[in-house]
């Protein structure tokens, strides 16, 4: 294994304290692992929490600033952040009118976050946890319950980011962190596999020559394997595929505010519509230049013309990453003109690019 | 090869065509390839340019924005590009007050650029070249004569381009960018090998647990390989070969306004003092992740303290690269307040972070 670390159980406690050292901008807690905005908590506004297993960056760290995120934890790498870890980030983030856990579906971090959110509850502070479910590639993986949470992640703490600093109260929050979950749909292929510190050896095994199509951020299979092909009928297949992806109805789980119990609500995502206004993200798994990613872009805007779709923003690069991976996805997201203000608001995190 | 792409020979021109639907803000001129802000010229500014073969991105394209690079002349795959690229760029953004362009110290780089100032020259364009060549690991190389020029290139189009949009006349830009490369200095590192697409194989070998110390952004070999050491132990090599190196003069050439002749000048870098400030960059060199990166900064941070530098400002990321190559550099640059100045000063271009 080559990587740049020192012992593979001091990964995650050092690069923490390199950010913590990196960015006065932030706080970095070591005991338990998390990140605030150092000027936290903002009073008055509605604090939004991230988290999740390591190995994703800048996904959910660098995400941390004025505009997107108030909080995140870190867990180990591919490993659920603890809920003592986001009941303290929680504690440390609430500026009296709540926090929103924005939560990607896998099962480990669904079931800590809710215990979270009861401990939030219990001790007072208004907390809701708000479920990403988006990648259409498989349900049920080695990781979760129903779709997995990826790409639409990173949109819904930009967007339902700025809408918190805009003054949006914890009930508003959440219902546009559902639409936005509705509206997004993602879809992840790999080159080759990644390799995690503790394990020493890559995830999975590819032939030189063979790709796997519908990955997963931790290596998850896919829906099949097949020969590289190239990039245009990749880009083809996977915004076909997330593009004509028929409704999808599930139940999620979340907090009732009165009474502190969990009650399940039914969600349908809305198909995609020639006429669709679209957010395109297409991102690198961590291992692929950007390069290759404006080759990508170039042939998913002419597959989203040709489906009556305009994209009228995008994100290019490495934000929700899986190590070394070589890969990409691609998220798209329906956008009305509530989402599109809150995307276009100014951000400031360590993890962004400019010219968002 | 692996790579996401279609027919090898489409590859620039299909990526700069990405490139040019994602960012409107952007110009980019297929043929010849260059890239200009979409506003370009601005009338009365020093014209700031730069360029390069590709597979560095985001450098130099991505850097193309207000406060920072004019225009970009992309190469084939580590392959200069040609003087009417330059000549043509140097028109487009030519605002009437001349074009500095900023130059990795490449050997065909270089000749072009000569050419391209030649050419602006005897069309009444003022023009001026300055090289960066501030990789401390080898002088003499594959690719150039005396040393490379790598990531302090990043930083003079950062410090440079700021003082142009203030009003920095052609030869006070020249002398900015002169102390920027005589302030900084650059030592890289590979993990593995990049693949060009072109050859379709890696450009080296290295055994499973070998690494190779000292390598240029092309895979032109560095001073020695050794086996994978931790990173603490690979960054104090780095840090301490780049803040010991001593005073280094080399001969360069530049423009004479009035003659259109070119003189021989004489540099010598200052070698780094306890007590200097400095801008820290550690860079990832394509397929490492940012994790690493900053569990590097970390260790960084430590030996410019044991040193008596002060880190007063750093970039953290992939800016410039070499293809999917894993490994990193480190960039230092002693700096002062008119630098420091510059540095802060606000920047937008879609190949850079916030909260750098």
């Amino acid at each position: 294994m080559k990587k740049l670390i020192n012992q593979v159980d001091d990964v995650i406690r050092e690069q923490l304290a390199g950010m913590a050292i990196a960015h006065p901008e932030l706080k970095v807690m070591i005991d338990p692992h998390y990140i605030t905005r150092a000027d936290s908590p903002v009073a008055g506004k509605v604090a939004i929490v991230s988290g999740g297993g390591s190995g994703h960056e800048p996904m959910h760290g660098g995400f941390v600033g004025e505009g997107m995120l108030d909080g995140a934890c870190p867990g180990e790498v591919f490993t659920s952040p603890t809920p003592d870890q986001m009941y303290e980030c929680a504690k440390a983030v609430d500026g009296g009118a709540g926090v929103l856990f924005l939560v990607k579906n896998y099962t480990g971090d669904v079931m800590n976050f809710e215990t979270a959110a009861e401990l939030c509850h219990a001790e007072g502070i208004k907390a809701q946890s708000i479920i990403i479910d988006d990648d259409v590639a498989v349900k049920d993986s080695l990781y979760t319950a129903g779709r997995r949470g990826v790409g639409t992640t990173i949109l819904a703490e930009k967007i339902v980011g700025a809408a918190a600093r805009e003054g949006y109260d914890l009930d508003q929050c959440a219902e546009l962190a559902r639409k936005v979950n509705q509206y997004g749909r993602s879809l992840g292929m790999a080159l080759t596999s990644c390799t995690v510190p503790a394990a020493g050896k890559p995830t999975f095994d590819l032939e030189e020559t063979e790709i796997e199509m519908g990955i997963g951020i931790h290596g998850e299979p896919g829906t099949h394997r097949m020969k590289i092909a190239p990039v245009d009928e990749l880009v083809e297949h996977m915004a076909t595929t997330i593009i004509d992806d028929p409704a999808y109805t599930r139940v999620l789980r979340e907090l009732d505010q009165e009474s502190g119990q969990w009650v399940d609500k039914e969600m349908t995502d809305e198909p995609f519509e020639s006429g669709d206004k679209v957010i395109a993200f297409v991102n690198s798994m961590g291992g692929t230049p950007v390069s290759e990613l404006y080759g990508a872009y170039r042939k998913l805007d002419e597959v989203c013309k040709a489906k009556g779709l305009t994209i009228v923003r995008n994100l290019v690069g490495p934000y929700i990453t899986s190590l070394d991976m070589q890969g990409f996805s691609i998220t798209l997201l329906k956008v009305d003109d509530e989402m599109l203000k809150f995307w276009d608001a100014p951000v400031k995190a360590p993890g962004l690019r400019w010219g968002m």
